[in-house]
């Protein structure tokens, strides 16, 4: 009888901001596996850490940063063949997500390798987007608004015509494309409204609009040089409020 | 001594899927706040009473559900000025919310009207939208993908030109819109991989391919001459994949 792999999201940062049935799960299953970093960052252990039962196996996975995908492709079909043993082993397998497993996350890659092996579970989490929104106190939509979500890395042909409209818009992986961005966003009519939020719900958060970002005079967080960290958020709201 | 607003969100409609931090408030707050509809329906309360103190006061709201918005804005005018005289008294308020507080939620009216009188907290919760996903399977984005919320009631001529890119489209507030939508999704090239996940993470749950919607021969869900329930959601997934 083959264990379930459940794919949880632990939510955006604060481990208050788990779910009651992730805390469950983790806290259920015989193994616990989640992604790092090439620098061993893993903030989804961070998170949801306070719930592995002491007994279970904990399965770290290195996943590659960079722009070739072979190698973190590569990481992703070995972490599929040891969960995959796990789960025919019978035991259940937890596979840790920052925020929610389907909105940009690394658990759409163990859903396409282990989706049709075994019983899989997907749990909600809430996403960096809506915590993003929460700390800065700034509406993603009301009555009929639209909302996109837009990654900074895409091209300013792809990008400028996606914001000439009234959506709020929430621009992720902004890192080293800040001034870019900050000139789609003036050209829109967009800069004035528009704030950065880094590391919401964290120790490191941080809300600056944009037009004062990146602040002088403090540490951490913004790039000498315009960039912000990875993990930041830019909100524009809706042209109609 | 002011008391605190929470806004909380209490997730998509399975109890389980509070936050940590949505049961703790909701237990802990003297008064305990939601809308219902003129009908009596009241979906926040049903994810999150069971959270709630015996002693707490208890507060449902009607806000009338019209497309005239004027009854429903004294609506909020009207327990706008309730919560503050709570809050003004030092006692702490929940107010109650479907989903995400801020993501087409009806704290957004509450916070318009508090927010620069007593300090107001914002809960974060698990979307609609991302638990759509989670139950149908259907990746919301990977890598650099889009993600666009586009609300059914827009005009043709607003929604054409979202759906003609690759990003992933949710649209929600589907209802009496569902033939129409249908034929602007045919349109741009969507309808076979669109799928219809009504009331997602609830005993009401039902997923349907839109090209099989509405199924015949079920009871439920789906009302005959294709219109679908306002609690529902079609995803079409990103055309790069």
């Amino acid at each position: 009888m083959s264990g379930t792999l459940y794919l949880v999201g632990v939510g955006p940062g604060d481990p208050d901001l788990l779910t009651l049935r992730a805390a469950r799960i983790i806290a259920a299953v015989q193994v616990v596996a989640w992604p790092t970093t090439g620098e061993g960052a893993a903030l989804a252990l961070a998170i949801a850490g306070a719930h592995v039962a002491k007994e279970a196996q904990r399965l770290p996975v290195a996943i590659p940063m960079a722009v070739d995908p072979v190698p973190a492709q590569a990481a992703y079909d070995a972490a599929a063949e040891t969960i995959g043993a796990h789960l025919a082993a019978g035991r259940d397998v937890a596979w840790l997500c920052e925020g929610d497993p389907l909105f940009y996350g690394s658990a759409i890659q163990l859903l396409s390798r282990l989706g049709d092996t075994a019983p899989v579970e997907v749990v909600p989490g809430v996403t960096s987007l809506t915590a993003a929104a929460a700390v800065a106190r700034v509406p993603l939509a009301v009555r009929n608004e639209t909302v996109k979500v837009l990654p900074a890395p895409l091209s300013d042909a792809l990008l400028a015509p996606e914001l000439a409209t009234n959506a709020t818009i929430a621009i992720i992986k902004v890192g080293r494309h800040l001034e870019r961005i900050r000139k789609l966003l003036a050209g829109a009519g967009r800069a004035d409204g528009a704030v950065v939020v880094e590391h919401a719900t964290t120790a490191r958060e941080r809300i600056t609009p944009l037009a004062a970002f990146p602040p002088t005079g403090e540490a951490g967080g913004a790039v000498p040089g315009g960039s912000a960290p990875y993990f930041s958020i830019i909100l524009s709201p809706g042209a109609e409020r």
